[in-house]
Parts: structure tokens; C-alpha cells; sequence
């Protein structure tokens, strides 16, 4: 058992600069600093990440967000859930359960989550209880989705298909 | 100026077998090969995969998708557009114009162009004359969208700031 301390991070200089240390670096990111400089939001703002510390130094982060219920095209029944992404250890911290640690944290709210795998990374959703999510490819555009199911919630059937073949054709 | 020939690829065992070459393999290509050897599919279906031969060898690939224009939220007007995911071209065979022209025979269509741009591929996509569009935290949720406008097309206004808000607000 571990006992890392999950914080929410917040946007400020020295959390963005935390950040380009993550691989996973883009335009999430230079958003937050263009509107930290242009003060379009104020220092200290709360982001959507969540990290863990070692020290000073950010080693472990994830991004979270809650989608409305009337979005969901996961879970039955369908309900608000939690987008999860960009989760990642940095190298030298890895194998010593901050990722699991993370995952953990955002399982607490007692919400449904949907994840993309990365290329490699089924084994550890499914040592974390995910399950991949029935492929879709109009839902789901060539990502990977890895599905946690809280207790009472099922994979969503895609009774949406008619809808899905009216809303996104492929090119002929 | 590079003359390679796109070809639009048909499922089936051989092309599946291609795909595990490329680093991008996930749900999609699984999700194809289930539906082959479940009949689901009949053999030679046309995928929405795209790709060119060096000989008999699959050495460069895309998957565009139309997504229909109501549900555009990057261009102006809202218009049908394309989804453009898993460019990739093999290890060997880079550097040669195979992504380069994968992507104008995207653009033949005449439609927008929005695609995820992984880590680090920002000049790939400024050289073809893609522009990061501005970050929308709850459309983009982390991907870093690169879009490509046709003439009289533009970026799309976050009018929609507060639907945005209604519908898929942080944790808090």
C-alpha cells in the first residue's frame, strides 16, 4: 500500500513549467500559460490536473474531467462520468504505484471513467478493473477506450447505431 | 514531388496482419479482426483506412472519417468535415514524402481537416499547412487539434462558451 497525496493543481508558473518535464505536453498546456500571461485567468486557478508530489518536484499527474450525463455514450444507464487522460509518471518514478495511486483517486468519486490505452498499456488498465469498451468507430474515432464500472453500471449497448450511421459516414 | 498511389484498404487477413506493424494498433484494427472472424464483415470490406504499397508491403497508413456538420465545432461555416487519425509511416521508410502525401490526398476531398497531433509533430502539420485551433478544454479534453481550413472556410468561434459550460463542467 501507498500512501502518495493526491493534490489538484493548480495554474501557475511553476506548475507549467512542472509540466513540460511530461511527455505528453501540448496544447492543454499552452492554453493554461497563454491565459495565465494574458490574464484571462488568475494565478492559483484551479486546473483539470491532478498530481503527486515528490519533495517539490511534480512526478505524477492526470487530467480529469466530468462530462454530463446527456453525453454519455458509455455507460448504462447512461450518467455523468469522468474523462480521464494524460496520465503519466515521469521515468525515473515509475513502477513504484504513483499511477496507481492517481487512477485510485479518481476511481474515489464514485463516478464511471473512460480512459484512451495507450499504445502498451492494457495491462495496466486491466490490473486497475478497466475493461476495454466495445470498439465503436464512430464514437470512437481510433482511440482505445478502457471503461471502469462502478457497481450498477454496465457497458452501454450501441442502440445508437442508427444514429451513428446517420451522423458519421465514412467517405465513399 | 512524390507520385506514390493511396490506396483506400479493404479488410481482410493480409491487411490486418500489415497493421501490426505500425505502432498505432489498438481497439480499431482488434475490432476489425473480431468482425472479420465473426463474419460480421464480409472479407474485402472497405475500411476507413488509407494507405501505399512499397511493393507488397504496407509501409505508410491514415483513417479518415467524415463527421457529418452538425456536429462541426471547429470550422466556419459548421460543414461536414474530416477526421484524420493514425498517420503513420514505417520506421524505414520515413522522410520520403509517403505522410506528405497521404495527407494532400486528404485534402483532395475539398472538406476541412481536423486531426490530433501527437507530441513533437507540430512542423509536420505547419508544413501542411495545418494551425493548431485554439484549445477548447471541454471540446479538445487534452488532444491538441490541428486544423486544416479550405478556401472560404474558418475557425470556428467558441460561441458556444456556454453550452461548453452547461455541459461539462470540472470537478470541483
Amino acid at each position: 500500500m501507498h500512501n502518495y497525496e493526491v493534490k489538484r493543481l493548480l495554474v501557475n508558473y511553476k506548475t507549467l513549467e512542472e509540466f513540460k518535464n511530461f511527455r505528453e505536453y501540448g496544447s492543454a498546456e499552452l492554453s493554461m500559460k497563454d491565459d495565465l500571461e494574458a490574464n484571462m485567468i488568475e494565478n492559483d486557478s484551479e486546473s483539470p490536473f491532478y498530481g503527486i508530489y515528490f519533495g517539490n518536484k511534480l512526478v505524477a499527474r492526470m487530467s480529469l474531467y466530468r462530462i454530463a450525463g446527456k453525453f454519455d455514450r458509455y455507460f448504462n444507464p447512461p450518467q455523468d462520468y469522468l474523462e480521464l487522460w494524460k496520465l503519466e509518471v515521469l521515468e525515473p518514478y515509475r513502477k513504484k504505484g504513483y499511477g496507481e495511486t492517481l487512477v485510485n483517486f479518481a476511481k474515489s468519486f464514485g463516478l464511471p471513467i473512460k480512459t484512451n490505452a495507450r499504445q502498451g498499456s492494457s495491462d495496466f488498465w486491466n490490473h486497475m478493473s478497466f475493461e476495454a469498451a466495445t470498439y465503436d468507430a464512430s464514437r470512437d474515432r481510433g482511440e482505445s477506450p478502457f471503461v471502469w464500472y462502478p457497481a450498477g453500471v454496465k457497458e452501454q449497448q450501441t442502440d445508437q447505431e442508427l444514429i451513428n450511421v446517420e451522423s458519421s459516414e465514412e467517405i465513399n
